[in-house]
């Protein structure tokens, strides 16, 4: 129910991946219940029924290609709401059941896409071994605990859950690399403006799409609202409507990015509004992106003040 | 006083010139007592004085060049408002005191931008003739009234006013010619919104001016607000400052225009508002140009009650 | 060797998924030598190698989330080049080893994203039975022609090479949906143009995304280039660089992609050039936008002509 | 003759204003022929005619509104070119045939724009003398000189031809107003680029204006033409065709401006073409504003190597 902090948590399974990695660094996760999903789809639907309180599902992921399928069940069926985001760094370690040498090991259970992006790093260190696809960083660290290869590429909340020793960390050929994932509820009133808030649409427009989509931008720019993420989805051809993902700096509170999303309820063929939700913070010091010359609170308090002394005649 | 219609109006004169012509067109002003003013700074002062209730002076003057300084004046010194606009067709007439042949005419008054207008015409009608400068087009009638020449170029109110015969009208090489006249008050709550208005500002923006102008075009644009005139002003070239005139479709009392002019008071170095007055018809069955698409006030009602149901969190 | 038609193409394995299937609505495909990579970074690295000639890999696809890794790899190492693209329907049948009875299917093999994507389907016609997780669409039509499980969902292509009686077609939940891949060769002068071609572009440009956003679609909208596509890449929050993929309506041998493309050189970060080439038509009678009015090919011209004779003085 | 500096120069007349004084700035005219026009259109078809080769008038002027039919001779009848601009101060002066003392003043003779600029000045100093108004500035002069009346305000050039004795200077209420000029001929090759030039431009667009003149400026802006004269002119109102006067900076034979030039010719109904000159230097130090970043010459360059290159298949 919106206001009630949640207690029941599903998140894309299976356990021990980056998503339930993510989920931990949120108090009410780690004292709540956690209920791994098979898919994004079910663990949305979850929440649809009334089954679980909120859902922790990656929506930008070097990993596991989730993504897509997030945005299509985010658009479609009854409304959804983003309360949260967590931001957590992809960093693959590489485990076995006991300590072991490089050039005894032979095979590295890896999931496809884990194993692409170490590609560098096991090129380098672990030449001669063989890597064995499965399906899930979790199951790639399940297998090493067992034994059935010598040691997996997994998360480190999987080295951790299924005791592996840790050969090597931070192996990822990519060492920026970040995986983000939301936290979805039923809708409510949007948790309250922290002033440094995020907002997540998806925005339909029709054909001829430089034109509308400048005006969409257009839109954004003259408020001062930034675009952090911009993701056009792939469709069906003939129909001639187009979606995009868009996240936005601000809240659905606040006047600047109220008026934006106005303007774009005007211009676009359909607005649909995600949720606005505190930033995740990368790392101390961490400062929102000021506002451009004449766009801060303050500039909007400002003008507003000034209409309403013109529109009472004063010109002074 | 604001709210009081006005009773003694300034034009600038001399009598008998377009000026007063585009002043009667003002029951209030037939009704009223009428003063003509030696210059346009004159006529301004006169209001801020309160010596009398509104001025009537050239905005966009094909004839008279008093555009600058009319600018200027409002521009400069304590602010004015603007409460209404007159446009009237320049047409001129060739008057003489009695009916006479083109072919006897030897002289001709006219101010020299009158007879600059005529060029054409007089080429074929009056090859012959002399063209005497004059400092007025009422002067260039008077002085045919007096006999002091065989014809004057001058308005139609000038050789109504002056009784002369008129020997040939709409002389002008440019027939769509047209001169549009301001109604100047003391501030106060603009005339109320009819549907079709126009509002008019001075706007500073600071170097770089494609920039800045663009981002100035930008904030009507998004809004739907049609711009119907733009003038830049010299200014010394060192102050890196420029001033615009702008005039606006729309009145300040609406919601689409007061949401563009906060937006232009945040993005220009300064805002002068002159006013919101009714659009002048030019013609039967001129209709404002309509709204683009999605930019109706209608499309506003819609945009603000959706935000406000979102912010509610009702995302259906 | 840019220049000769492939003859060696890898593909994104394994055999028998829709990376396949696309691969094979390639003539030159169908007559060369097909070798299935474990991934996207080994199918491109063998093009970088000079052991292929060709790799179809997919770009945007709702099933396998391969799109974020062909995306890093097109804007990492050493550059390559996009020469075509195959955009195909994503169908999923149901097969069996042989006929079955719905109500008989007690299990059914699928990819996790297959599964979800055709999970509406599932509960209605099989919601009694079991989904087992597999590692590829494929695996799942080995699996079940092996007789591992009931049933397998996987692409047409996949029932038939293993030859299994379809027990229903068309069954995910997204009629609509598609998979768009690209053939990537090693750089060469692009295939000619052909009237109706898609340029790729990876650009990055720094902080202040709006504005700077913004300005890269003015580029392309004031040439009438149409964006078909833009997806934005999560990077390393410190680094202040965004990255962003766009297709474009056009060649880089016409002129006017050819100043949008230098337009966007002068104002991204950096831009890099991934490929023109024909675009893939949908269906039959499906026919490139036309250009928006005075953006056409022949206004190009005229423009061109125009300019050429105001430089010679010619006025007129 | 294009090519051939002019000989034989007009000016709008009369002698001794501030346009004699603006021509007097340029050698050649000191050198050769002067003959004052008694209009703009009558200097400007003695251009056309053959009878003179140059002529200046004013374009954007304070005093004399000769700005209005400057710019609809320019943009009616067969085309012309500017080549040259001069910008002097608008400095009036006090002069009488012989010094008098202030209080002694009873009659002042002026054109009644100059009376108007230096109301405040005659105010202060001469509250009690009447104001005479006169047909230009040098008439002023004339007549003071005449002793027709006690004290004339006129331009510096008046005072001196006329042998004023100079009662006070720079008594305008505008210290930094400057008038504007230009040197029109027939068509031909414009003068070459000296790196500091200004273009003019008169263009032409449908209804619809923000839209339309959005468009225009982002022609400009994409480029990094500024634009430091921007003018609409009224027109009538049935034609639903708006004209618009434009100075940009940069020269018609430069890349940069010519690929504007080009996309304001496929946006805009017409544009007509009106000159590139060297921009005149206000003071010394005086510099050209700099090009945004990314849009130096250095750019344009930069960017054209690398479409070239991209072309021929170089990617690296």
């Amino acid at each position: 129910m919106p206001g009630v902090p949640p207690t029941h948590f599903m998140f894309l399974g299976p356990e021990a991946t980056f998503t339930e990695q993510a989920l931990l660094t949120l108090p009410a996760a780690v004292r709540g219940r956690r209920t791994p999903a098979r898919s994004v789809p079910e663990a949305l639907d979850a929440i649809r029924s009334g089954e679980a309180d909120a859902a922790l599902v990656p929506l930008e992921n070097s990993i596991g290609g989730a993504v897509g399928i997030t945005l299509d069940e985010l658009i479609d069926g009854t409304p959804l709401a983003i309360t949260r985001e967590v931001v957590i760094p992809v960093e693959f370690v590489l485990g076995a059941r006991e300590p072991i040498a490089f050039d005894q090991i032979r095979t590295v259970a890896a999931h496809p896409q884990a194993s692409a992006q170490c590609r560098g790093w096991l090129r380098t260190h672990l030449p001669e071994a063989t890597v064995i696809d499965v399906l899930s960083n979790s199951a790639a660290a399940i297998s090493a605990a067992k034994g059935e290869y010598d040691a997996a590429i997994c998360a480190p909340i999987g080295a951790d859950r299924y005791q592996l020793s840790l050969l090597a960390e931070k192996i990822s050929d990519h060492p920026d690399a970040v995986t983000r994932f939301i936290l979805v509820t039923q809708p409510g009133t949007p948790p309250a403006p922290t002033g440094d808030d995020v907002t997540s649409l998806a925005i339909f427009i029709s054909h001829d799409r430089v034109g509308a989509l400048l005006a969409v931008l257009m839109e954004l720019a003259v408020r001062g609202i930034n675009l952090t993420r911009i993701e056009s989805r792939p469709t069906g051809e003939r129909l001639g409507r187009y979606a995009f993902f868009l996240d936005c700096t601000g809240h659905v509170a606040e006047d600047r990015l109220g008026e934006a999303l106005q303007g774009l309820h005007r211009v676009c063929a359909d607005v649909r509004f995600l949720g606005s939700y505190p930033r995740h913070r990368a790392f101390d010091g961490d400062r929102p992106v000021p506002a451009p010359a004449g766009l801060s609170d303050v500039d909007y308090a400002d003008a507003a003040a000034w209409l309403a002394r013109i529109r009472a005649g004063d010109l002074t």
